[in-house]
C-alpha cells in the first residue's frame, strides 16, 4: 500500500469518528498528502471526493486525465470535457443524503458554492478537521524531506555570505533572483516563497519581498528564503551585514534576538506547550526593552505547507509531540532603520528537538 | 483619484445595481484590483470590506502593516495582532445587517465560513459578479502592461530557438530554468506560470510542467510559458525541433495546428462570439481528421489573472468586444508520440484584433 493510500484509510477513520459524510478537496497539498497528484488551484473543476465508505473519486479537466492517472492510487479517474458543465458532473459524484461534508480549508469560494447549491441540506466544516491532526506529525520520509530541503537553504546561506563586499551595490531584486538561482543549482526545486531579502530599513517590514533598493556598506539585510525538495520546504532566516561595520544598536538588537531564538530553541521538548516557546523568545526580547518590536508569532508549523500547524504563539496551549516541526524566528523591526530576524526549523524528538539548520547565525560575513 | 480608487466607484455602482451590500476581498487579483496592494493568500485574515456605502476597511495582520499603508488608497487600514482573534475584529468591521455580500471567487472555504459565522441570514455570492464585468475590458494601461509583457516573452522565445542544437541533451528541468532566467533578465518580473517543457511524448500531457526528460535530436518540444509585467502576464507557446528532422506525422500536425491557430486568430472581431473563435480553429483540425485530439478549449481571458474571462470554448455565446484579451492556443496531442500547441495573445480592436506576440510561429529552429 502507498503512503499515500495508506494516509487515506487514517483519513476515512477520522471522517468516521467525526460523523463526517464524506471530504472533497482540490488542487491543494492535502490533495497531495492523500492522491499523491500535485497541482496549484485553477478555475477548472478538479475535485478528489473521498466518502466515508465506497469508492473514492477524482474528478478532472479532460487534459489532466493522463497525468492524474500516472501519478494516483485513485482508480475512479472521471474526466470532463471543455464543454460540458461539470457542475453537472460533480452531482454524479456527490451523494444528495450526505448531510455532512469537509472542504479543502483552501477550497475557492467558487467551488464550495456549487458543493452547497448541490447539497442544499448539509453543513460544511473544514478538512483540517480530518487532516491536520495528522499532518502534524512528520513520519521518517516526511522528516528526511525536510531534512533535505533544509541542507539545500544551508548551502545557499553560506554561498551568499561569501558574497561578502561582493554584495555591496547589488539590487535586493539581484540578489533575490541570485538565491533562487543558487536553491536550483544546490539541487531545489524553485523557491518556497518568494526569497525576503530587506536591506536597511526595508528590514523594518517583515513581509517586504525585495526591491530596487541597492545593499550599502554597513546595511543590516534581513534574508529569508527556502527550497523544496520532494514535496517538502525549507524556511530559515538570517540576517547579515555584508561588508562595513553596523551601528550599535545593529550590534545590540542582532545579539538580543540571537538570544531569544537561542531561548526559544532550548525551551522546545515534547509535553511543553507552543505559547511557552514562543513565551521563551517573547521574554528575552522583552527584558532588552525591545517587546513593542517584536510584532509576529514566534513560528509556524512547517510540512506540506510552509505555513501550517502548530503556531508558536501567545495563546496556543497545544502541547509539542514528536515529529512535528516548526519554524522558531523572533525578530525585531524598528521602522526606518532596521530589522533583525534568525530562524531555523526544529523538529520535536523524544527528549527535545533537532535543528534543521546549522548555519552561523552571527550577522558578520567572511 | 487614482486608476484603483475609480475602479472601486465603479465597483461601487455594480453593487448597488445588484442589490449586494458589500463585497469582502482576500488576497487575489480582485484586491490588488481595486486596491493597489498586491499579495499572495496566506493562512492569515487579510480581508478588504468594502460595504455599497460607508467607509471602506482593509484588516490585516499588523506584520503587513506599513506594507498596506504604503500601497494604498483606502484609508482606514486595521492591524490586528498575532495574539487576537482576527474574527472578533473581522465583527466590527462587518454589519449584521447585510443581507446579501459578494466574496472573492478564491477567497478560501475557511475565511468564507468565518463571514458566514458572522452573518448567518446574509447571502452570499462571487465577487466576479461585480468585478469580472470590470475587469474584462482592459483600458489602455492594462493593455500597455500586457503588450509590455508579451514583448518580454517574444525576446526569450527568439533567444531560446536560438539555441538549436545546444538544448539537445538538456532536460526540460534545465530549459525551464533557463526559460525563466532569461525572463527575468529581460525585464519581466518571473514567471506568469510554471514553464512548460514538454518534450517527445510529454508534450502530449497539454500540463506537463517538465522533468527529467533529456531533449533529443528530431523531438518536437511544446514550449509554453510568460512573464509579468506591472502586475500583467503574458502567455504564449510554440512548438519546435532544436535539431535534426521530426518525422512526417508530426510535420502534418504541426500545419494543421498553425492553420487551425490563423484561422481562430483571423475570426476575431467585435460583435463575434467567443464560441465561434473556438470553433475556427477546431473545425481546421476536424477536417484534417484531429479532432479527436484537440482535447480542450481554444483560449482563455488574460489580465491581473493569466486565466480569466472570456473563455473561448464551444458554447460561450459571449459577444467579443474591443479591450477584451485573450489566448488562441489549439493544440493537438497524440498519447505516446508527441503533442503540438501554438499560442498568442490577441487585443480585440475596433475591426478586428491585435496580436500581442509576433515571434515565428514554425518549428524549424535557426
Amino acid at each position: 500500500m502507498s503512503p499515500f493510500e495508506r494516509r487515506t484509510r487514517a483519513c476515512r477513520e477520522r471522517l468516521d469518528a467525526r460523523g463526517a459524510d464524506a471530504l472533497v478537496l482540490f488542487p491543494s497539498r492535502n490533495l497531495y498528502y492523500l492522491t499523491g497528484f500535485s497541482e496549484t488551484p485553477g478555475e477548472r473543476h478538479l475535485l478528489f471526493v473521498l466518502p466515508r465508505e465506497g469508492t473514492p473519486t477524482v474528478l478532472v479537466p479532460e487534459l489532466y486525465g493522463e497525468q492524474v492517472r500516472e501519478a494516483t492510487w485513485v482508480e475512479d479517474v472521471r474526466t470532463w470535457a471543455d464543454d460540458e458543465d461539470p457542475r453537472a458532473r460533480l452531482g454524479e459524484v456527490v451523494d444528495d443524503e450526505w448531510t455532512s461534508v469537509l472542504v479543502d480549508d483552501t477550497m475557492w469560494a467558487r467551488f464550495t458554492q456549487d458543493l452547497r447549491a448541490l447539497l442544499p441540506e448539509a453543513t460544511f466544516g473544514l478538512a483540517s478537521e480530518a487532516l491536520a491532526p495528522l499532518r502534524l506529525r512528520k513520519d521518517d520520509a516526511e522528516r528526511d524531506a525536510l531534512r533535505r530541503a533544509g541542507q539545500v537553504a544551508d548551502e545557499v546561506v553560506e554561498e551568499v555570505r561569501a558574497l561578502g563586499s561582493e554584495a555591496v551595490g547589488m539590487t535586493e531584486d539581484d540578489l533575490a533572483r541570485e538565491i533562487a538561482r543558487r536553491l536550483d543549482a544546490a539541487g531545489g526545486s524553485g523557491v518556497s516563497f518568494e526569497p525576503l531579502v530587506g536591506s536597511g530599513p526595508n528590514g523594518a517590514k517583515p513581509h517586504h519581498a525585495h526591491g530596487t533598493r541597492r545593499i550599502e556598506a554597513g546595511d543590516p539585510v534581513v534574508l529569508d528564503f527556502g527550497t523544496v525538495v520532494d514535496e517538502y520546504p525549507s524556511d530559515q532566516t538570517r540576517t547579515v551585514v555584508f561588508d562595513g561595520e553596523p551601528g550599535a544598536r545593529f550590534r545590540e538588537v542582532h545579539e538580543v534576538v540571537r538570544e531569544a531564538q537561542a531561548a526559544a530553541v532550548a525551551a522546545v521538548a515534547p509535553g511543553v506547550t507552543a505559547a511557552s516557546v514562543d513565551a521563551a523568545a517573547r521574554d528575552v526580547v522583552e527584558a532588552a526593552g525591545y517587546g513593542e518590536r517584536f510584532i509576529h508569532r514566534t513560528g509556524h508549523g512547517v510540512g506540506l505547507d510552509v505555513h501550517e500547524g502548530p503556531y508558536v504563539v501567545a495563546g496556543n496551549d497545544r502541547e509539542l509531540e514528536p515529529g512535528m516541526v516548526f519554524s522558531v524566528e523572533p525578530g525585531v523591526y524598528l521602522p526606518g532603520e532596521f530589522g533583525v530576524r534568525i530562524e531555523d526549523l526544529v523538529c520535536v524528538t523524544e527528549d527535545g528537538c533537532e535543528r534543521l539548520n546549522h548555519t552561523d547565525r552571527g550577522w558578520r560575513c567572511p
